[in-house]
């Protein structure tokens, strides 16, 4: 069975083609153009690789449908990213190397943006060519993972941590919102498509908490030991910001240990999978290690 | 039967406690303080007594799942007024007499308000008490009529337009997306929960069309006839920022006499509902003859 880099080299240029395809549909010029350029600025792709992992770990294509479904994670995704960076939020000018929506399409026409991502996911959704409960089912999960009882509550409680110290269960239950449904929500997504039973999704989907855990630790440590270069973005924002991070509140060691601590119990849950081969999505854990 | 002021009259009260009491559900406090104070804010309810008024004229009763199902609508109207007041956007201090959601809680929190009201209302539809097919239906509809090929659509184009002077079919296309499309689906989605065949849907969705276009030319004249007092928002000012409106292009009696035709278009759309009483919806018409 391949690994998460296999996959990912396999499957993401066809996605994308997919992604860029789709949005080519939308007819305003501008929100076309505005809309493709942040979907298309060159994120992992992390959520639905995710997705994809779950279909092919147990036997189920990587086809069309799953493209459409995992596009919607990653509009949402584009969409979070979009208004996170505005002005009025966190203000950054840089975004995966490259110039963030508002610096190039202006703030309106970046709201907007967003507001048409965030829009369209429901739409790829509801025209998933899948049963009407399997579809509607991705609707449900979906809007509750992104919602104001999911990750919208974790950007208004990453706002509103900012100047004051958190505790450290207070701080992993700003990433769990703010990023970690959104990731758990792919692996559930992928239990939907492949109809795998309660026991199966609910082991991916503490597998997929876990790992998003992990992925924020990680990201706060690479705030303080990479370039600006490396990451694409601005780094150090951190500490000048005196944002609440792993690094901060644990120490640099302290933090490494989380997160060597996180992945251990990222595979006990997957662990619990029994019915399928989880190479695969185990191996996306090797993303902790390099 | 009712005229569109006794549906009102009867069913709002209980319409409104609902919204208020599902939106009490959202655990984070500032996001479910500043959600609720905008769809609170004393809206007319157009969209869902659009809805309810296809149900009663079908015979069809108006209850909690006719409320979620019109809430979803109401929350869509709620968050894009909520980022269309943004500084970056329109820039307005005063939404229906009190202060727009960005005065009063901040621009952060009033994107994220907008984007936790924009997700909401796909999660209502998702979990309302009707067969999946239904639920996905009317997912497919509005996220079409709100999203990028609709009201975002429009509101690029309101913005794109602001410096130049349309022709009179070009701010009718404004105007469609930008409102027409949400008022539509309000039937449309109507017409699915009533289970209508498609000759009786058509002619509700151009009475719909004509309708929520009736609606802006009024809109458009009462800025100019109106006080601040009487509106509840900033009046003048399409003429200050020369914003293009019935009015400028046609000339107040030009205007006027558009909306009259307009009218007449609508009722003629609705004639050709033959299946049931159309007395109710006729009476939206009423709306503009006061």
């Amino acid at each position: 069975m391949a690994d998460f880099k296999q996959l990912a080299a396999r499957e993401l240029p066809q996605f994308d083609a997919y992604l860029k395809r789709e949005l080519a549909k939308i007819q305003e010029p501008t929100l076309q153009k505005s809309m493709t350029y942040s979907v298309m600025a060159g994120g992992k792709r992390l959520r639905p690789l995710l997705l994809f992992a779950v279909l092919e770990s147990t036997g189920q294509s990587i086809d069309e449908t799953a493209f459409r479904a995992a596009g919607a994670l990653e509009l949402i995704h584009s969409y979070s990213l979009i208004h996170d960076d505005l002005p009025a939020m966190d203000n950054d000018d840089l975004r995966r190397g490259q110039p963030t929506n508002h610096k190039v399409f202006g703030e309106a026409e970046a709201i907007l943006a967003g507001d048409g991502l965030l829009t369209l996911a429901f739409e790829w959704l509801a025209t998933l060519n899948v049963t009407a409960e399997q579809r509607i089912e991705l609707v449900r999960l979906l809007a509750q993972a992104a919602g104001a009882n999911g990750m919208v509550a974790g950007q208004i409680e990453d706002i509103e941590g900012e100047h004051k110290t958190l505790t450290l269960a207070q701080l992993q239950q700003v990433h769990h919102l703010k990023t970690g449904c959104l990731i758990e929500v792919a692996v559930a997504m992928g239990a939907v498509l492949a109809q795998l039973g309660e026991v199966e999704t609910t082991a991916l989907r503490g597998f997929a908490q876990q790992f998003g855990l992990a992925f924020q630790i990680q990201d706060d440590i690479l705030d303080v030991t990479s370039t600006t270069a490396e990451m694409g973005k601005a780094v150090h924002k951190d500490a000048a910001e005196q944002k609440n991070t792993f690094p901060i509140l644990l120490g640099m060691s302290g933090a490494q240990e989380a997160l060597h601590t996180t992945c251990q119990q990222a595979q006990q849950q997957l662990a619990q999978v029994t019915t399928f081969d989880r190479t695969l999505l185990n191996s996306f854990l090797d993303y902790f290690n390099e």
